[in-house]
């Protein structure tokens, strides 16, 4: 292998290992000395490509940043109608989030930074304001049941995926995230489209 | 003051500032020394009545567990149909959560020990198969649509009733928690129960 493409190798070899004890146990009780036993490497190759472990988290943060920012414009570049790429943006992340320790341990990291500590949840913030926009511009085009807020909607859906990949971490190591997410929609959808929108979904499947 | 009810004030005057440091920033990162500080209070007169901070949280989780008993019981006694009493407890729950620091910080200390970390979290699951049993027992009573499954339901909300919490708590001291639980169940109701239970629920009003 040349060189290049072993310190390529070694850094990701720390990021996937710190990833996993991120996403077991959180930053704060993640050592440094676990992340090196499970990467099988030196505290000499870990400086060389990491200042702290604050800086391993903060690539998975931007990791994760990434992730949603192509997973968005992806979505909307389709040109489904809004609850459509609502659905499928959810779903899609909610499979990655399954499948990928990297994404999900940057998630948490942002996530136990905001929510278990008084302050302002930014990217939690951002995330209910893009659901309560798309479900908004649902209402724009008549896809809505009368009186439907879509605040109200991106308050209630972005709390609950929260605590289903909380409680999906903890006790399947997310693997039912996916399930849970989709038993989510389907219980919140017929109180939020209707029933022309809701009669059309059907069809198409 | 006689000195018996002294020592009742100052236990209660630990429980509580000990509740805020907790509530806040959780039982990690409360130092003894904020307690104290924040009760105004010496290490001495701290352990009289606790040997730990672990004790004192020791104390909290069961004071919730305690209302939650108490809680349970007194819906149960009103004998009303399964999904008003559910329904009744979850909003009375969510409206002391908002109320009550001692019995939030209990709640945050349980859930923190729980989805934050690999394992079985049995308060949680155990209010899973409460909701579980109670939409379950509102299917034989005929109130539910067809092919609603109630562990589906309960993993719902359960899930969303922690994020809510979660958001609520770093966004608003817990103040919006109420209204985000009424919000959800207002979403959820209508594609649990039928239209013959919302329609006499919406003439109950």
């Amino acid at each position: 292998m040349p060189q290049q493409d072993r310190a390529y190798a070694t850094r990701e070899a720390i990021l996937r290992a710190a990833a996993r004890e991120f996403d077991l146990v959180g930053y704060d009780r993640t050592s440094l000395t676990a992340v090196l036993t499970r990467a099988g490497l030196t505290k000499g190759a870990f400086y060389f490509h990491f200042a702290s472990k604050e800086a391993v988290a903060g690539a998975l943060i931007e990791y994760q940043h990434d992730l949603w920012v192509e997973l968005r414009q992806r979505w909307h570049g389709r040109e489904l109608d809004p609850l459509h790429t609502l659905i499928g943006m959810i779903s899609e992340s909610a499979d990655r989030m399954a499948d990928d320790v990297v994404l999900r341990a940057g998630v948490r990291l942002i996530a136990d930074r905001e929510v278990g500590y008084p302050g302002v949840p930014n990217a939690h913030l951002m995330w209910e304001k893009m659901v309560s926009a798309y479900v908004a511009e649902a209402g724009a085009r008549g896809h809505l049941r009368e009186g439907v807020d879509p605040d109200a909607v991106a308050r209630a859906l972005s709390g609950a995926t929260l605590g289903a990949r909380l409680i999906s971490s903890a006790t399947t190591g997310c693997a039912d995230f996916p399930g849970r997410v989709r038993e989510l929609l389907a219980l919140v959808l017929p109180s939020v489209a209707n029933d022309a929108w809701l009669s059309a979904a059907d069809d198409r499947r």
